[in-house]
């Protein structure tokens, strides 16, 4: 019941808000890169990571660590993805390990043997163009993976939006599915192991899938950066609880914001993290 | 136009196969894995493939690892992967790296910037369920990608294969966007560098698509293992081209089917690949 652990993290802090870590070294502060090898850039994410981690951890209940920004520095940064979820870990954070993982079932097998043994995160996002087969081994025990339903991206309903035969869209056929495979994990508080990833960016569709699938735990991104608010990501939640939503350049980044220098960035972090906590509890 | 090197690749050493590099450690002889812990393990897969690829450089164009096989050590298995794409391209192989990654355009900048640069693979597989914008960082002069159009999988069809409004399956609209992001990278040998996954376990949807993307070239697994032979994958070429068939757990456990202890992989391997060579190349 992985999900009903992070919605007690949620009620616990107040504050239903995932910092995304997404760590671009351009988005560092320079001084704290040593040098231009990868493993000097893994070191400098990692670093920059667990200053946020720690200027964070006591007042938001997740963070999300986006794959592609250590696999752009191979190993080395594989490396530091590794250890910033045995961190936040440390801290009593659940972690979502964003790499929107997907494949045949063998193979969606050592994923999840990945993500979900050698690394401990407690949930992962997955794509299930691929279909049930492709899904099922990341249903473990203890653990919640995020279907990509309906994406924050502007291109999204390029195959998202298209219509069926039988009058449902892809994204609502998808989120049908999501809702079904969830079924057998809904704990306590109502909310599966199964969640769904549907951006802030269609608010709209945001709420009609709150309606649709009253089981199915949300991870929201798009709000902060990509251009959604608080009230665009009220449709998410009922009674306050059902979704969990991402900044990450807005919280990383908060630093440009306030108009303050880069080495600012972990008390900048803090003060945006705090202010959009707020924001967020006053919608909901 | 990477696509391009490759059909040249395949034309040179007549043989249209891809060997599928997944070394699970159970694969492996166990008298090669020196120790429990993630490096030992990680150690031994590389030394397996690269006694597989010293097997089979000369009679392959080209290798696909699958990065599940490598993250499943953490990153201790993700620096064999990269060592595996390096000791690889030094023998002549065209990579494809088998990741299926996907996110949304800036994300995926930083995916692509991952697999093309630091980690130098030739190609990528990707899964398109984000629409255009999530694609086109992927489309970098001199590299190739493979969208997933039609997997191999049994449950392929829970969401591909589902009708649209306009007549289309899900994965023939797929097709069709994937035949037009390619439309500005069509290589002299008529095929674009937007190529399409496509399963062996489909023969006559392999066929379709063939006569309806006469321009994208095809990635094919689900030969040997997964049930499909040569006559399944006969109609993804036209006129002697236009598709890469993957055998993974065929090649590599080759010694299981010839009766061969584990020590003997690289030989059989060898045998094997030999005979599919032939094999595809009688039919086509």
């Amino acid at each position: 019941m992985s999900t009903n652990i992070l919605i007690d993290k949620i009620l616990e802090k107040k504050n239903p808000t995932v910092a995304g870590l997404d760590p671009l070294c351009d988005y560092l502060p320079q001084s704290m890169i040593a040098g231009d090898s990868p493993a000097e850039k893994a070191d400098a994410i990692f670093r920059f990571n667990k200053d946020l981690i720690d200027a964070l951890y006591d007042i938001v209940p997740a963070v999300k660590p986006q794959l592609a920004y250590y696999e752009i520095l191979g190993h080395e940064g594989y490396k530091a993805f590794c250890k910033t979820v045995d961190y936040a870990k440390s801290k009593g954070l659940y972690v979502i390990a964003d790499g929107k993982r997907n494949d045949i079932g063998s193979t969606a097998s050592a994923y999840s043997k990945g993500f979900f043994g050698i690394i401990d995160s407690d949930a992962l996002t997955v794509n299930a163009y691929l279909g049930f087969d492709g899904v099922e081994p990341f249903l473990v025990d203890g653990k919640a993976i995020y279907i990509l339903v309906k994406t924050s991206n502007k291109g999204s309903g390029e195959l998202q939006d298209l219509v069926l035969e039988n009058g449902k869209k892809v994204y609502e056929h998808m989120g049908d599915l999501v809702s079904a495979w969830g079924e057998k994990s809904i704990g306590s508080h109502g909310y599966s192991d199964v969640g769904a990833v549907v951006g802030a960016t269609y608010p709209a569709m945001l709420t009609e899938l709150r309606e649709r699938l009253p089981h199915t735990f949300f991870l929201v991104p798009g709000y902060g950066a990509q251009g959604g608010g608080a009230k665009d990501v009220v449709g998410a939640f009922k009674n306050g609880i059902g979704a969990v939503i991402n900044s990450s350049r807005g919280i990383m980044c908060a630093y440009k914001a306030q108009g303050l220098p880069a080495e600012k960035f972990a008390e900048a972090a803090r003060i945006e993290a705090i202010r959009m906590r707020d924001e967020i509890m006053s919608e909901i």
